[in-house]
């Protein structure tokens, strides 16, 4: 049986609050042999205190050995199998933008590109064009006009934007357009299967109307568009948890993503101080809090340990405020680590901790990757720590007499 | 998605090699309360030196409590998962004497038998006749002739040899004709569905002329056929890993099972130092190197305790050979554990350890079994290895955004 049927069909009603607490990218590597990880270096006295109270693991964002993306990775810790529910590269730069992606939505992801006078294309990126400069441009083709068809055209940076196309018979599976080189024009938007022509045929449409509403520019004066996709028929947090919940989060993606499975979006935060702002004021009104901390990947990404280790220190210095809210459960992980030693997104396992009545206690001492080895949660797949949250909240009946 | 699937559409080239070596069986247990394994007990500086700078962990084989045979233990190994995947008897004892089953062949294990003259079976391995007399008339049933189905006989060991049928239309379906007892005669080939009609036929025109050639002889006057089987529809390592893969072994069923999965097997070693000799001669030549140890496992099934701790012992005393080629990932494993005190295969994890770039750190300090209880690695089950090797290698892509 898949996870979230049997989550729903357990679920009970409970008068009790669950927080997930994401630092985006927490795991991390050591930068010097036998060094400690950022998470390990970073002074962390309250998740350490967490870590004695609480039950420790290893989260698994997909499966071993594999780097998730941030759509994957949240999937994944909001409970839903990544590998079933896939999100489309458009609907994820929708989201990536704050865009609500509906039922009858394709969306795609758009390149501002450059061509000659015989239509070839001389910069895929239409040099870079900043995005003050490109952003009125994406708004001005909203003016293109397809019998019924609603088109909603977004600035994203620099060349790139998102178009959405709203209407019935809209299938998602249409091939790029980006001929992913210079010289040539760009291809035509080719329908995979039947119910895309309808799309295939919109796409067309907009390009021919795109190209004349841009004819006069020097650099954006065409387009390439890739990754037509539907929304994903995700089940809510509703439906599946009997969870009311929120998000909070100071990024688009993240909000995206946490729409994506219905929770509602909430305050407009601009940093964790203000996000834990939000969360006090909300406290009395939902029963789940998604709350999302992005600058831990940030700093990751950029390949700067000792800025990493900081970020997780402020992190940590709002765990008191949470835990004076008095969670049922309170769960700190992240989507995937990013270590800094490699300035991206990696496959290993995130330590993470989880702190709720009737916690097993293990030896844990500190939150850290060595020691969160050590820890009574394991190894586990990313989706089970939804249904461990459940349990401990007194929200999942028994399975069987 | 099916673990395959997935590695195959992240795969990514790269200019990497990675060393799988197996200690066939490695995986033990105490002899007395208290004690060591033999892995434990075994002077191994160089496996824990390993130790100390990878990532150790338990690889389950198959699931928890299942002890697999060399087929699925190999084929978890090799990242294929054995429950799918399944090698029948045939194709195994084919692969057992490096015999390469083709796509239209059936593969059958066959005893010599010896039956009285009302045809009743007297001695079912026909008195364990000695190889040297019965691989002589192994290959005298090369004579045997059926229209349409070229017939291979290949002799194996003692009493044990193979038929292989090839032709169009084969299905492998087919009943044993063993009885499992003497004092009657062999059965019927019986097919169990349409598709493998055929193949009884010409089972029975096999058994109807072998019987003629095998007329005048004393002890091998007659066979039974075990195991009938078609070859299982494996992805290559090529194709699911983008991987150019050898096999170095000096037995013929792990060449065979390497075979299987599209390795090259490359030279002839028969032992181990030779085996290294081989890797390190064919080092630029290829991306990926599964260097298969024998006597661990053998030594374990004589129940020897004393012996398997020398030959991991030797095992440990080429490791330098293997680190001087400056592989990109070393992976130490075994297809399944083999404890002295059980003499056979057993369901135990297998430790195992992997070295490479961008290993998280765990506090293992040696090679051992309880001590892989503390690794990072966790427990897995061995299909994982694979994409976890491939991911350290820089092979693999992020899955989503």
């Amino acid at each position: 049986m898949e996870n979230l049927e049997l989550i729903r069909s357990l679920k009970i009603p409970a008068d009790t609050k669950i927080v997930m607490l994401v630092a985006d990218g927490i795991g991390g590597l050591p930068i010097e042999e036998g060094g400690p990880t950022e998470l390990e270096a970073a002074s962390t006295p309250n998740l350490d205190h967490l870590a004695r109270k609480g039950v420790c693991g290893n989260s698994i964002p997909i499966r071993p050995g594999i780097t998730p993306g941030s759509g994957p990775g949240h999937l994944g810790l909001f409970g839903y199998d990544p590998l079933k529910y896939q999100i489309g590269r458009g609907v994820l730069e929708a989201a990536g933008i704050g865009f609500a992606v509906g039922p009858n939505d394709v969306a795609v992801r758009c390149n501002f590109c450059t061509i000659d006078a015989q239509g070839r294309i001389t910069d895929r990126r239409a040099g870079r064009i900043p995005t003050d400069q490109s952003a009125p441009l994406a708004r001005r083709l909203n003016q293109v006009s397809i019998p019924g068809v609603e088109v909603f055209v977004e600035p994203v940076q620099e060349h790139r934007f998102v178009v959405v196309f709203r209407g019935e018979g809209l299938g998602g599976d249409v091939a790029d357009t980006d001929p992913q080189k210079t010289g040539v024009p760009p291809l035509d938007p080719v329908p995979a299967n039947e119910a895309s022509e309808r799309t295939a045929e919109v796409a067309i449409r907009f390009v021919e109307q795109a190209r004349g509403l841009l004819a006069g520019e020097a650099k954006a004066n065409c387009l390439s568009m890739r990754g037509f996709a539907r929304r994903p028929d995700l089940p809510s947090y509703e439906q599946v948890y009997g969870l009311k919940a929120a998000a909070i989060a100071a990024y688009p993606m993240y909000k995206g993503l946490a729409s994506l499975v219905g929770m509602e979006i909430i305050g407009k935060p601009a940093n964790l101080s203000e996000e834990i702002d939000v969360l006090e004021r909300a406290w009395k009104d939902y029963d789940f809090f998604f709350v999302h901390f992005k600058y831990t990947d940030s700093r990751g990404e950029d390949g700067n340990f000792e800025a990493k280790v900081k970020m997780i220190e402020q992190f940590d210095a709002v765990v008191p405020r949470i835990e004076a809210l008095k969670p049922n459960v309170l769960i700190v992980t992240g989507d995937h680590s990013t270590p800094a030693a490699m300035a991206s997104h990696s496959w290993h396992p995130v330590p993470t901790l989880l702190v709720g009545d009737h916690c097993r206690p293990d030896t844990c001492q500190k939150f850290g990757e060595r020691e969160a080895l050590l820890g009574g949660l394991g190894h586990f797949e990313a989706l089970h720590l939804m249904p461990i949250a459940m349990a401990h909240a007194g929200r999942l009946a028994k399975f069987g007499a």
